[in-house]
């Protein structure tokens, strides 16, 4: 089974490649495999933040501490913990949180609601304070920008992952300027993000937390507006084994550095700002699929056809939750009658006969009726559906919205990880 | 791994137990491994009929011409093949699923919307029609009462079952008179069901079919309400895999060849009724899920304490499709951290200071925080979860509603059974 890699690998610059932020991890000594669990992402500056978090009716106490620090939409840090998640642990579980905010902004001379908090891990256990306190000065000690302290913090947040996660995105002036005239240096505006998801090593449940620094200035609202469309074109459309998390949290701090014009209202620029935001959800979102508990397949559900964005969200949700469809995935069996059954139960609108389903590129399923596919054909899809990503397009044949989801097939690891190694 | 018992076995008469019905059944070649795979249950009068059909909005044939059958509420017969379910055929499948009725009806020599028809099997297949009609009149031939009728109607509907799946029941007036008298024979109502559930053989979909005989006098419209009514409580309660069937059906008949008084109100008659086809149905519900797919333990979720029954309902299907709660209970592991993360997801209202949780009669968790438990006490829990029936007991402390869900374990054989045998 896989492990923690723990040599320094060359990892592209993500979360201090925008201006204005530093990060810095240690070990506190959470986690029985010895592996680092302590991570700080700091603004020289209050940056403006956003959050999207858990709809959990049972929340983690640091997921109400973020709601309620969120609100001022000022932020100069993130503190993160692995291995300990910090759930039903009521009011000392809150105290806990709060510590960890304030021992942040002791550090910064910041006020304690300037400071995010997340933790993940293990239900139902306490934060083990005396070992975590000093390991949050230790991380403020290591405070730096660059690969080494980018690589740390992407790998310090990991619990059950087997790899880093980590996206970057761009955004130049230059589509908005004539043709000719060069961008200034320093006007363009940067992105970087780090994502866990489920793994394998502890396994409790597939908790998801993603961390994006961004060198725009941009207003709270607009931020919050631009997260809320990038996360749910992106990590609200994956899902692993449709756990839902009580930890689960996305964070965005734009610390304002970059020298490009402030963005203040809706329009271009702001559109703009959102695609690059939702480029790098998007690219985290795949990396956490792609590294799902036994996953060998990542599932690219393409709804098309449908009478309304949201009757495409029943559908694609429903075919990547199906295991009768996942484990046709991990099988390499283009078995549509499974996707057929998922569509059925979706509840979406369908028009049958002008319904279409197609696997890895090939049509199977068209106007209501199966196709018959000769030996060969058959086959060439079985040999499409070994390739790493597996893309199943379905048309509803009821109107023109669409969406794509992303999932991962069910394998036997998924049963062993989660059932053979007891908590 | 097991397959279908085809020797006779000594099972207890249920759907020709109530007076007034017939069943017959025979072998018309539309299943690869030569199992019986055509059942017809026949009333000797036109008796009244209620069903609750799938509401897949993607269903099979036979489920659209027993949507428009059941509008009068009087039948004749319920025809039910398996091995091809008629699904994504198009008209051809409509005209084939209204022949099957067709044939039935001249053979009895009533109407076609006297007739009701199932068919459970393999998606995106034509019927055979050449071997089905044939094999419709060898059926009809075979019509008889008693066991071996019983057993041969129950095990031809089966599919990729391990098991024949039947329970009966009885309402008998003595409740309701006097202590002291006894009740005139033949005034008590019987009750006979049988189903078929999700297995093992020619994995494509977990299909549910349920019929219910009775020889009550009972008008249509309070045999729909009372069938609804026990619908909800025991089939609409249960889940194996999370995934809706195209041709779901449970169809229950009632011949008034019983001299027991007519049902002809609401009142507490009609609520003993209601209680004894509950009882039935839910003695079905369980077979289908103890038969579930590679499934090892059946978990039994009684919700309580919650604000409403929705409530109760959502976190009771949260809990039984969770992958991480059925991964727990395949490995008899009292991860009761799973349960509050599906209590969470499930979006009902939780009072957490007041919550708690048992799992097989021990209290994990209570007033919001974990209890610490001894090791001999863990190793209890986990000796009481490798019994057949595991428990899981909530208590939201929110309210006082509460319902019970049946689902179960979820196995490495469950992703054998549907990945590696492809269609």
């Amino acid at each position: 089974m896989p492990t923690h890699d723990t040599r320094p690998k060359p990892v592209p610059r993500h979360v201090t490649l925008p201006q204005g932020f530093t990060a810095g991890a240690t070990t506190c000594g959470l986690k029985p495999s010895g592996q680092p669990d302590l991570a700080v992402l700091v603004a020289d500056q209050p940056a403006t933040a956003a959050g999207v978090l858990t709809r959990s009716r049972t929340p983690g106490a640091a997921v109400a501490v973020c709601r309620e620090h969120l609100r001022r939409g000022r932020v100069r840090a993130i503190v993160c913990n692995s291995g300990v998640a910090n759930v039903a642990t009521g009011a000392r579980g809150q105290r806990d949180a709060v510590a960890m905010c304030d021992a942040v902004a002791a550090r910064l001379g910041c006020h304690r609601t300037e400071v995010l908090v997340c933790s993940t891990g293990l239900i139902g256990h306490y934060l083990p304070m005396p070992l975590l306190l000093p390991g949050i000065g230790e991380a403020c000690h290591q405070l730096a920008r660059g690969t080494r302290a980018d690589a740390d913090v992407a790998r310090a947040i990991l619990t059950t992952d087997t790899t880093i996660k980590s996206a970057r995105a761009r955004m130049t002036p230059r589509r908005l300027q004539s043709r000719t005239s060069r961008p200034a240096p320093g006007t363009a505006i940067r992105f970087g993000g780090i994502a866990k998801g489920s793994g394998m090593i502890a396994p409790d449940m597939a908790t998801m937390l993603g961390f994006i620094t961004t060198d725009a200035t941009i207003t709270a609202p607009l931020l919050r507006r631009s997260l809320r469309r990038a996360a749910a074109a992106s990590f609200n459309r994956i899902s692993i084994d449709s756990d839902t998390s009580t930890s689960d949290a996305v964070l965005v701090l734009a610390s304002g550095a970059s020298s490009a014009r402030a963005i203040d209202a809706e329009g271009p620029r702001f559109e703009q700002f959102t695609a690059c935001l939702t480029q790098v959800c998007c690219a985290l979102a795949y990396q956490v699929v792609a590294d799902g508990e036994g996953a060998t397949h990542v599932m690219r559900v393409v709804v098309e056809g449908a009478a309304s964005e949201s009757d495409a969200d029943r559908v694609g949700r429903a075919v990547v939750n199906s295991p009768l469809v996942k484990t046709a995935v991990h099988g390499a069996d283009p078995n549509w009658g499974r996707i057929l059954m998922a569509v059925g139960k979706s509840q979406a609108t369908v028009v049958m006969e002008n319904m279409s389903i197609t696997i890895a590129g090939r049509v199977v399923f068209r106007r209501g009726a199966a196709l018959t596919l000769r030996a060969a054909e058959r086959r060439a899809i079985e040999r499409a559906m070994q390739r790493p990503e597996v893309e199943i397009r379905i048309h509803l044949g009821a109107g023109t919205a669409g969406v794509q989801w992303l999932g991962c097939d069910l394998s036997k690891q998924y049963v062993t990880i989660n059932a053979d190694y007891t908590t």
